[in-house]
This record gives structure tokens, C-alpha cells and sequence, in this order.
């Protein structure tokens, strides 16, 4: 099939949808980004790619690091990880806090926050062995960690931490300090909330482009094997396993209708970032910052729909 | 792949666990079923059967029948069926009444019990045209419309409603009760709630083998089309999206569990029962009528876990 | 303390809020009621009167029919009616139905719509010994006996339900239709659910006026005696717990703003009444058709503020 | 009436239940305080004193402090403080966050954790005037301030602030810190988070014991002003607001409880005390640490309704 011919077609069709959705607002970082902007890349699992728009324009990745922190957590504790957050829908909002009170401080799933928060948290407690400032060790760093992490699957070492977006979500971030206290007082953090929180902003902060957010996921395409390189990131069941916890949770509330229309595993980020798997196919992301009422992309959603329908890659 | 060995593989490696699970008692009709039962068949979208152990024994299927009804209310409505019901995942039980509050009676979607019967009200307001006793006649019955439908797709008119567990269901039936009236407040049933009602608990009764059960959602894997006669159902995006609803809300509250072990479509009733679609590649039924904690077959379940596991069946 | 000119003080300073508020609208038989309408009396412990406005105008008692069939109730089972309803203010709305699926079927008070039922199931359930055609009798009837229980405090035989606004509200009870039902599925009604939303539905149609009201709640101002006959209704503890009551749950989720601004024990119906307790000195009854939005007479509140502040009554 | 022998009685009658609750234990410092204490201590308005057991021996207040914020805090801003918070019960437990997150951060009332951190926040943003310290004083101390109110209404300037409580309190409180947290991201906390809860955890580690307690409380039964002194604190309005605010919501999702048994307005503490107000009677303080499963204190509060009892104090 040929891909570019399709997300040019894409890129064309989606033009009069790029004024409708809303920025992200809630930090003067994002908010003053450009709305009308789009772009969309693919990798497939033999190699091929294509692009259209600002594929190489960076962006914020936000929730979108998500995907990543749970693939290192699950690769440090295994399938412990599920005693501390669940891997069910939330029925809610990406920041409700009403069912960690009725679920005594257990996330729903690792892809809303107070999960992530989790998760960071069991990256904290669980550091690498094989880090070269490893555990124990002064100059250790998860941020860094992470940030590793994310440029060996994307295989490009010039991705970089947005700091300004960093220090600004630290600043402006009572909600997610309300969920990390709120589970710490159930004893479901093992750090110090701070530290765990300014772990959690850093690992929203990175910025990356289209081209560099697909070939990051590609490894969830491939079994778990990243098929250019051949390197194992984890094993096939991990892999399909994280699929399917993106494909019900990957995008809060509208979870269900992003599986309706779209049909795949897909994880959407605030800053209007989605990294979208076809499994033994592809890894696509798309980027287009106007936001539609569930915190989702407008038109990234839009510019999936179409692509899975032309494509007929939708895993039903 | 021949499947029958996989099967018998599964059949005996079953059996140390029919025993685990809690049978259904709230009507004594199923109360009585003896728990230590297993079935299951597999129709291929090529034809190919296989069946292991009790796969010709009739049990009532349930909340499965919701998907037959979905299906058949798309089909006369369209998506103007979406303005009635959603189609997130709940985040609660299958009973639950809450969110029903809170989203001023609009069901969360067509799988859990409230959007059941919103879509069962449907069926009734919008008789079929060409049905022998069509609109407007007095032999008219939807029960017997949504019988024909469920025979018609399993090729097998001798499928019944078991009368008593019907009548049974209408006796302890208070908490559907509850949701209808519920829904009725907020003027989202537009027949009375008995006949809502009545019909919903008629649905639920039908009685099936998991033959004829895997038989009838075949239609599911094949892009709507049943692949042995040739007769389209639904339009393929439509067969699509049914099998995306039931892979986020088919299983309840346990949905994101189920997608996360099985990693395919599936709908569970609380009879034991379990459909379950492989796109493109067929439709599994399973029985045992042993219940885990969240009101799905706890070895219907597991046999479904090991299906998928030996055959590499996920959709992810 | 000579009240009347108090009264026809608050009456004329009342004039210019009675166009405020909103007519209850939901039954044929409540929407048309006049809104402009305002009556008022008070019944002192000495047997002194005084009343201003329509005080003889009759009007649908509604919710504040609770008070009494709460005394009756208590009378037949004493405190093992609080095994079946607890005695907390609910914190939400007069419908609302989370609290009962969280409390598994238990409603917070007997003042609101579930808890109500629950309290008429219990009359149903304990038929009075003494009643001409009780228990067993072919004649008996708790409407009758509830009916009967209200002349008798009222000592005003002629006082009748309007059977038009009972049918109607049968006709649109779907919400508590749905309350009845969701008790029934946890076994705390007795009764089959028609038979209690039957007497609850007539109850609430018993139509009185301001002055007959006051008369028949003076015995709650007078630990539980009639100060005027000098019969004992109920014991004194029990009558200054059911003020008790009236206080934190009277009103809804305004009962807090109540206590504040009044300062009195009050219930509340939807038709516009307020029935309101001095303790040791005087009943009250305010009526005026239109409702804030808590669903509270809004003129009638205002007119119990003033009343309170210019005779000092506040408990507090 | 004779006070002193009814206190005896009570003591007598009250040992058997001092070992039924259970201590707070989630801070060390007051997990280790001694279970089976009691002591009590009333003051009525015409400066007759009683006390009992232990009513000299020092507590902590905790929750009690909130009734004396909220006093400051109306004689601050007045009836704007209820755009900031509410008066209606909250129907849960004292430490929800749920209707927080349903009523957009806007606290149900000020006798609640959230909302006395909404008050101590006014407290912080509207400093003293005339305190020698005030406003713009580098020596100026919210801390301070609430403990020299405490200290005037108490007449006794020895009363402090346990400092081991408070630090304990600030290092265990998560869950008012997720709380605190939670409002500041709805903009409902002015001041930094870690200020305002500073002075909250202060405020709760006040040290007082029965008799000191009951005096600083004598105020609010004699409708604002000390009636020993003469001197008025706040206007009588105000003080029987207080009053019914204290009676609705003083004792967390008991509060429907307290009012049924004791049927006085009352505050308690998870220290174990409870400050009750007999309007224009007295004001009555008792202390024994067990806790009910509600928090507040078991035994203090069957003295409290045997007191009531015997007294006929209820305001019912």
C-alpha cells in the first residue's frame, strides 16, 4: 500500500477542521501554541514511512509518556505493577479523583494520572541496574531514565525535556498534586510525593515530532521486538497487552468512541499528540493542537478515522 | 490450524477449574444449573467446526442477547441510536444505577443493562416493515422479531425462549424495574416499562447451545457478511463497530481485564455463557456456568485465555 | 406575644415575592395552581390562633404527609424502623438514588422520597389492631388509616385526599417508581411495589390548608401531647426526635441553609407547604406555591425567616 | 438545678463503655494517648461551673478549632464566606473529596477538613487590623491570631499549641493536603497550599482541656456575647447561625445521629472531644479518646446523651 498518497489526502481533507477544536490552556506554555497546525507520520513494521504537514515540528508528548513509563514499570515489576493500579476504564474524566475514593487510593488503569503517578513512582523505587548512574548512585536520575528510555525506542538521542513546560505544569499542578497526595495517604506511594510529581512533569514535558512519536512505538506493532533494529524492547504478550490497555483506556472518556471510530490502540497526549498502533503493521502519530471536549485531539482524531478507513486497519 | 486437538486441549485442562465459580442463583431457574458444566465451538469463517464437551447443551444466553439486539437496532435506527445510549465503557457494575444519575438517563452503552433496554424500546417503536405481522398487526410481537433474528443468524429455527426463566426473570426482575422507571423519568423509553421490560427479560431467555451460538455472531467476523451463505447482516463497518463496543464494554466492569487477557470481542451473560468474534478469522462460544467475581464464566474465561494464548488470536 | 399583627406584617411585606418562584410542574393537577397565593397560621401551645392570607385555602400536603406517616410508623414498630432507614441528611437531592446503590438499599432518612416509601411500607406491614377494619379485615386500607391519623391530629374530619392529584402522580412517578424498585431488589419493602407506591402516592394527595396543618402538627410542639385535648400522640423523647429529624433532613439538601436562616424544625412539600415546629410554643404552616430551586416554597421560607426574627424563636 | 451530682452520675455510669472506641492512631502523637480517660465540664450562662473525671487534663482539639475559625472568619468577611463554602450537611465522611470534585471545589460546609481549610485560607488573606502583628507586620502569625481568639474567649492565656501534634499532623497529612490541593486547583485557596495548611495543622494541635473548652465556648449559648464578661464576641444572629451549623454538620455523617440522640448543637474532635452549646443554658466540653466508627467520641458523646437526658436540655 501506498502511504503517501493516503496522508496527503488526509492532509488536504483535514485543512477546514483545524480551527475547531481548543488549546490547552492551562499552562501559558501550551496555551500559546499555534492551533492551526497538523501533522502526521507512519512507520510500518518493514520500514516504510511517510509523513505530511509539521511531522517534524516538535511538540509536547504530554500523556502520550505514558505509554512509555508503564513499558519501563512493567519491564522492572512485572505483572506486580497490577496491585497498585488496575487496568479497567475509568467511566470518567483524565483527573476525577471520585473513584480512587471509592477504590481506596487503586487507580483504575496506568493511562489517566493518578495511574502515570503511579507508575513513576514504581520507576522511582525500581531504578535500573544497568544505568550507568544506577541505583544508589548520586548522579541518578529517573527523569533521565526515562528520557533514555524514549530516545533508545525512537532511536534519536536529541530528544529533549521542554523545561519551561516542565517547571510551568509543576507550578500550575494542584489536581495532579490532589491525586498524588490522595493515593500517598493510602500508602499507594512509595516516594515522597514531590519527588514523584516533578518526576511525572518532566516525563509529560518531552518534546517530540511526529516522525520521532511513531518510531518510538513501533516496538508495540512488532511483538515487542522494534523490527528495525531487531531489538527486543519486551515480549509479544507485554506488548499486545499494552495495546489492549490503550485501546480501552487510551483516550479518558472517550475510550470507547475512539475504538468505535477509529478502531485501534491509541494513546492521546494535552498537548494534541496521538501515537496510534496497528498491530503487525504500523505506528502512526499525528499532531494537531485544537482540542475536542474530552481533552483529545480534534482533528488527530479526525485525520485517524479517515486513515483507518482507507487503510482498513481497524483490529475489528 | 486444526483447532480440534487445541480444543480437547483446553477441555481437559479445564476441568480442575469448573468447579471455582459461583452459579447465578437470583432466579431459581438458574440457581438449579449445575455448575461443573463446559462447552465450547468454534465456527470458522471458512466453514471449519470444532467442539468440546458439553457444546450441544442448551443454557439460557443472557445479556449476550444484547448483542443481537444492538445489532437489530442499528439496523432499523441507525446511529440516531447513539443519541439514546453512549458507547463508553461504564467504569461500574452491570447493574449500576449511578452514572444513570448523573448522565440524566442516558446508559453508558447498548452491553450494560439499562442500554439494553433502551435499545429493546427501540426494537419496539420501530417494528419491522417486513416481517409477516409487520407494523400495526395485531399478531405483531417483538419477541418473535428478535427470535427470527437470533434463528435467522444461527441458521437454526428450532432456537426457543425457555418460559420459565423468562417469567422467573420478570418475578426478581426489581432491578431492572429500577432502570427502566429510571430511564422512563428522563423520557428515554419511549413504550410503557412493562412492555419494555417484558420483552427485555423475553430476549434474556433464550436458549442456546454454544453451536448454534458461535453459529449466530459468525456474521461478526466476517464484516457482517455470514461467510457460509453469503447473506449480508450488517454493512461491514457496522459488523466493525459492534465488535469494538463489545471489546470495551462486553465483560462490564471487567472489559479492560478481559481485553487485557483474551484480546478479543467478547460478550459474557450471566447464564455462563461467552461469544466472542476473531475478525476476519471466526466466532467462539464458550459455557461453564460458574461465575467469577465480576458475573462472567470464571472457566469460560480461563478456556477463552488459553484459546487465545495457543492460536495467537488477539486482535492486538 | 400577640402574633397577628406579626403576621399581617410578614403577609403584606411578603406580597412583592410571590411571582419569584417556579409552580411545581410535573402533574397537570400541581401546574396549574395559581402561584400568586399565600397563607399562613400559627397554633400556639396555649390554644391561641392567628393566621393571615389564603390560611384556609386547601393545597397538596405532598412531602410534609412524611412527618406523619414517620409518627405512625414509629408508633407501630418503634426503633426498629431504623433498621430500614437511617437518619443522616442525604446531601443531594430529594430523588437522587446513588446514596441507595452505595447504602445497598438503605435510604438516609424517612424524609426523603425512598425513605417515605420505606416508612409507608412499614404501615402496610403492621396494620393498626385497633382500626375498625384492621389487620385481615376485607376493609382495611392504610390510605384510610394514614387519612384517619391526619383528622385525628387535626381534629378535622372533613380534611380529604384529591384523587386526581393521587392518579396523577401514579401516572408520573417514574422516578419513584425506580426507588420503590431498586429498595425491592435489596428486601427492604415488604410489600409488592405497587401496593406501597399506591398508599404513598395517595398520601402525598391529602389536601389541607394552612390552618388545619398547624392544628395537626401541634403536638410535635408539645412533647408529643395535643396541648388542647390533652391526648398524647406520641412520647415526648420521640416528638422531639422527630424534630430532631425535621431539623437536619426537613428540606432536603437546603435543610442545612434552613437550620441557618430559620432556625426551626420544618418539612417541606413540593405543593408549596411548610409545615414548621417551636419547640414547647407554637406550629407553624406557610403555604405558597412557588418553588426555589431546592424545591422549597420560596415566599413561604422567606415568611418563616421573618416570622423567626421578629419573635426570636430560633432554637439555637 | 443542681449540676454537680448529674456530672457524678454520669461519670459513674459512663466507666463501663471508656474501653468500647478506638484512639486515633494515625499520627504517633495521638496513638499513644490513653484510652480509658473521661472527663467533662459545663458552664452555664449565669457562671455556674460542674466538672467530672479528668476535666483538667489537656487534649488535643483538633476539629473543635474549626468552630472558633469560623467565628473569626465571619467577623472577617461576613456572609461573603458563603461563596466559598456551604452549610448543608455533607452526607459523608469528614475527609471526602468526591462532592468536592462534583461541586467544582466549592467545600459543602466550614465544619468539614476542606471547608475549615477555606476558612483558615480567609483567615490568612484578611489578617487583624488591631492585632499588634497585623497586616503587613513582619511579626504577624495566622497561628497566633487563632490562638489569642482562642485564648480571649477562653480566658486563659496559658492555653498553647501542641507543637509535636502539629508537626506530626503536617507529616502524615496527605489527605489534607490532596484536599487542600484540590480547591486551589478550582481557585478556591488564595494562599500558597503549604501556608494555608500550615496554620490548619496549628490550629488543630490547640491543647485545651474540659473546663477551658467549655468557657471558650460559652459565648454561643449566650447569643454571642461571654455573659461573664459581658463582653460581646460576635452579634446573636451570627451566634445562633453558628449554632445550627454546628447542629447540621458538626459531626461529619453522624451529624443526623448526634441531633437525634443528644439534640444539641455540638462539635467533635478526633482527639476526642466535643464542645456542645445549650442555647441560653450553658456551654458543656467532655473528653474521652475512643472514637465510634464515625470519629467522634464514643463515650463523650452517651454522656452527652445521657446529660441531655436527665437535663432535658435538647432544643427539641
Amino acid at each position: 500500500m501506498d502511504l503517501q498518497p493516503i496522508l496527503d489526502g488526509i492532509s488536504a481533507k483535514i485543512r477546514p477542521h483545524l480551527s475547531d477544536g481548543r488549546v490547552a490552556d492551562y499552562i501559558p506554555a501550551l496555551a500559546r501554541v499555534e492551533r492551526e497546525q497538523f501533522g502526521m507520520a507512519i512507520v510500518t513494521c518493514e520500514g516504510q514511512t511517510a509523513q505530511t504537514g509539521a511531522a517534524e515540528t516538535l511538540f509536547s508528548i504530554q500523556s502520550i509518556s505514558k505509554v512509555f513509563t508503564l513499558t519501563m514499570a512493567l519491564g522492572k515489576i512485572g505483572n506486580n505493577l497490577w496491585h497498585r493500579v488496575g487496568r479497567e476504564p475509568s467511566g470518567s474524566a483524565f483527573n476525577s479523583i471520585m473513584q480512587l475514593e471509592t477504590e481506596h487510593g487503586i487507580p483504575r488503569n496506568p493511562l489517566i494520572n493518578a495511574g502515570a503517578i503511579v507508575v513513576t513512582d514504581v520507576i522511582l523505587s525500581n531504578r535500573s541496574l544497568i544505568s550507568e548512574n544506577g541505583i544508589g548512585e548520586p548522579g541518578y536520575d529517573a527523569v533521565q531514565e526515562i528520557l533514555d528510555f524514549v530516545r533508545l525506542t525512537a532511536h534519536d538521542p536529541s530528544i529533549a525535556i521542554d523545561r519551561e513546560v516542565a517547571e510551568s505544569e509543576a507550578a500550575h499542578g494542584f489536581r495532579n498534586a490532589s491525586l498524588a497526595n490522595f493515593m500517598k495517604s493510602f500508602g499507594n506511594l512509595e516516594n515522597p510525593v514531590e519527588r514523584s510529581l516533578r518526576v511525572y512533569f518532566h516525563q509529560c514535558a518531552i518534546a517530540m515530532n511526529c516522525e520521532q512519536l511513531a518510531r518510538a512505538g513501533l516496538f508495540l506493532a512488532a511483538d515487542g521486538r522494534d523490527p528495525i533494529s531487531g531489538k527486543k524492547v519486551v515480549s509479544a504478550p507485554r506488548a499486545r497487552r499494552i495495546n489492549a490497555i490503550m485501546l480501552t483506556c487510551g483516550h479518558y472518556d472517550a475510550s470507547g468512541d475512539f475504538a468505535f471510530k477509529v478502531g485501534l490502540p491509541g494513546k492521546s497526549g494535552v498537548g494534541g499528540g496521538i501515537l496510534c498502533i496497528v498491530p503487525d503493521v504500523a505506528a502512526i502519530a499525528v499532531w494537531s493542537p485544537g482540542l475536542n471536549k474530552n481533552g483529545n485531539s480534534h482533528a488527530g482524531t479526525l485525520a485517524l478515522e479517515m486513515l483507518a478507513k482507507e487503510t482498513g486497519w481497524s483490529i475489528f
